[in-house]
């Protein structure tokens, strides 16, 4: 007989679409999830409330974990670097050194504590371009990690299931999944609207238009 | 002609006797070091302001990272929790889960932000049995995932000199460097006069007494 108790996941919710179908999808394959929210010192605190709303929406608890940087050198931590407003090749302005690790770091210790089974990460395809830690072979080395470095890192396992996964594969899969886009935020800038300039901006219309879906954010 | 330009180091720096040690073989080794002290919630202060005040004899800039952990479970972070009085064997009461890791990661971020060429740790030897990330096997993946997981990782040596030696040996080569151990704590508790009966005491009174040296704490 299978055991009814339910599996626990920590999931890292940022407050994007991404996340958040990476959210509903361990709710889907049965997990209890446990949402784990950065407060880094963004630049916009849109981010943390459009996570905190999306980890209601599911009626899944959340922590917030706030961090205070001391360095700054990143589009997102820092008004003095400029956002990028067109696709460019090279390291993007918004990369911040190592912050999936420092995530992921985090979830794990998180995961041990509570004695998840998994962390869930909304990284994906396309973030490979930009970002070293988004790709999965550093998945594969940092479970490897997790395993070496806790107690418990050998049963606790590292999910990116929209890892393959183009940004408008992902909205239909949210879409399937009931992800409330409505509440989700992309915009690397916080005003009322998103930009519609960013590169954040810009893969997110891509992907409603391919997905063949409207955004309600821009309805 | 070798490059008169000093190396740059982000030197992991807790308060206690060891991680000072690494600090000062870092610097006899040439490195110029930049200190990382971590404010994650412990229950005393003691430990920042020994790290701020080693940092400061030793004349290197440092950087003090906030981090508010939203779980407890570790004695070093819950009152709750009982600091075993005796050595046990099993998990020690005062493990973090994935402390090291998390440390590291953030030690990572910042060298690659400021472009340093080596993180110094300070773990060793008689940490092996308690903490899993204090293990060489474990810097070893560390060092691998950075690779895999940054722009510059492949660059950042992942450095623990004193991983091989036992607490005498480090307080003989502390000594020699000219570590300031009375500014040092080492004591899990936060009284005015190191407790004697931790862990943390027990083997920093057993290390100065085999190096024939007295400490200044309890002089």
């Amino acid at each position: 007989m299978k055991s009814k108790i339910a599996k626990t996941a920590v999931v890292l919710l940022s407050g994007g679409l991404d996340s958040a179908t990476a959210l509903y999808f361990a709710k889907a394959k049965g997990y209890q999830c446990r949402c784990l929210i950065f407060d880094y010192g963004q630049l916009h605190k849109k981010e943390i409330t459009s996570a905190v709303n999306i980890a209601k929406a599911s009626r899944c608890p959340y922590e917030i974990l706030k961090i205070g940087f001391p360095w700054r050198g990143s589009a997102l931590l820092d008004k003095k670097v400029k956002i990028s407003k067109k696709i460019k090749p090279g390291i993007p302005s918004t990369y911040v050194p190592a912050r999936n690790i420092i995530f992921l770091s985090f979830a794990l210790s998180f995961a041990e504590t509570i004695k998840a089974k998994a962390i869930f990460i909304g990284a994906h395809a396309q973030d490979y371009s930009g970002y070293p830690d988004c790709r999965p072979e550093f998945f594969q080395v940092f479970a490897e990690m997790a395993k070496v470095g806790t107690y418990g890192g050998g049963r606790i396992k590292i999910l990116a299931p929209l890892l393959n996964k183009k940004k408008a594969q992902i909205i239909s899969l949210g879409q399937r999944l009931g992800v409330p886009f409505n509440l989700s935020w992309s915009c690397y800038r916080g005003a009322k609207l998103p930009c519609g300039i960013c590169d954040s901006c810009y893969y997110r219309a891509k992907g409603f238009k391919e997905a063949g879906l409207a955004d309600p954010l821009t309805k």
